[in-house]
């Protein structure tokens, strides 16, 4: 595979920006497209990725990437939809006899709960269970409703990572949803940028690791989930509109740390880094609040 | 109390407009406000909602609310979050042997999942299964997190209602999360307008009513809540910060058509009325997509 091109948002000097990642630096794109459109989740909405790409071709690089704060990639989608258990071991880490479920598992996350490539996650003083899940994220560009599984992939525009932090005593706080685990301020990443999505081979049975100070924790391939990504672009769109910009974050592998016994709960100092074959390195810190 | 104001949201000539509801008709205030405010989101972000109100005094209306389409109040909240069983009956209907919870049950719907007053509620062609939930929601008019319960009314700007509709049938199609049964495009409606927060006595004890072709199927008064306003802005504030134009929806009585034995769901044709004293009516049909 090309080494794919990679689309950041990020701060800069007091100023939000958008640019072209190159190993050598960014290339800030913010002055050519930036009166068109304010972020990349505008830049995705008018399909002008690919255009964004093409015109930071061949220029120099303006930022060192360790000099600017990496934002998450759409600032506000429509909806950011996140799919449960989608590992066949992790259905099984939930012990509760079930079946493998027919249908998956969708909870929502507000982009507010995210914080970009680099930043820390916020272990709140309200519970020390912060715990990480690594994941794929897709982001849709193409609106659809009912979308068949074999047209599904042109409807994504771009590929990302998630870190899908977790407040774990909080997600079973009541009955039924996990809303209120998975909604922590900061308590997760999303980043560290969008890659363009060209060719099935960047989705269908790519890598997936997750390593928690060097040590990997999660490690699966894409194509062992339960649910492809074909499926579910199809499942959700039958109950709603997916629209550009559209978030979805695919389900992580076993290995988070409420697993392990006993758990292994993330503490400040610690470092995170969800890795995916040819998406790139989403790293984070944790801090306490 | 007052006749209290009323702002809409509303559709007409071909424009989205807001302004002023009188019995006499609606007095558009987009001429004066819209250059600075595109919608009522913005008003409710600005902190704006009452002089909005003040510049509607004394005028004439220029719209009559039979020719207008109402407009769900906030068009893009950053948060529409709803909660779950929290009327005592309700919880027993469950019938699950569970105590009551001490905790609410929270979960999130996208605002594309509603529709304004007096539009169509949609019946999908996978389910039979719609039912309408009636609720009193708030609209959150100063950020903040860890809200403590006796300022929690000092971040409310407005209340309005809702019809929580839900596909019931796929509200359990997966482990845990109620998501893809409360997300189905227009099965909800929210409005008919904003009624600004000024008083206690607008939430503390108030009805609640919901009509099916005029026969009452829900009806209780929100001192009954299980979970009352002020826990509700103190408990979902402890996990993120809620900001001005947030929506909560916030718990529907005892008596949704599910709860009949046999169940009664909406079919076309069906005229749904959500009513609570001093915020209005809510009045929806039902149609086949």
């Amino acid at each position: 595979m090309d080494i794919p091109a990679r689309v950041a948002a990020f701060r800069a000097a007091g100023e939000n920006r958008y640019g072209l990642v190159t190993d050598a630096g960014i290339i800030d794109l913010t002055p050519e497209f930036g009166m068109r459109f304010k972020d990349l989740q505008q830049i995705v909405e008018a399909g002008a990725l690919e255009a964004l790409i093409a015109a930071g071709q061949g220029r120099s690089p303006g930022w060192r990437q360790e000099d600017v704060e990496f934002l998450i990639p759409i600032a506000r989608p429509e909806k950011l939809i996140c799919i449960g258990v989608n590992f066949p071991d992790r259905n099984a880490e939930y012990k509760d006899g079930q079946a493998q479920p027919t249908r998956p598992s969708l909870f929502i996350r507000f982009p507010r709960s995210f914080t970009g490539h680099g930043g820390n996650l916020i272990r709140p003083r309200e519970s020390g269970q912060l715990d990480y899940e690594g994941e794929v994220a897709i982001v849709i560009g193409k609106a659809g409703r009912r979308i068949a599984p074999e047209h599904a992939y042109d409807h994504i525009a771009a590929l990302t990572l998630c870190n899908e932090g977790t407040i774990r005593d909080w997600v079973r706080h009541a009955k039924f949803n996990v809303t209120q685990g998975k909604n922590w301020d900061s308590s997760g990443s999303l980043g560290p940028w969008l890659v363009p999505f060209r060719d099935a081979s960047q989705l269908d049975d790519i890598s997936l690791t997750t390593r928690v100070n060097g040590e990997v924790r999660q490690s699966d391939r894409t194509s062992n989930m339960m649910f492809d990504f074909r499926y579910i672009v199809n499942y959700i769109s039958t109950f709603c509109t997916l629209v550009p910009g559209d978030v979805i974050v695919c389900g992580t592998p076993s290995g988070a740390g409420a697993r392990f016994d006993p758990p292994i709960w993330l503490k400040p100092g610690d470092v995170i880094e969800v890795e995916a074959e040819g998406i790139g390195l989403l790293r984070n810190g944790v801090a306490d609040e």
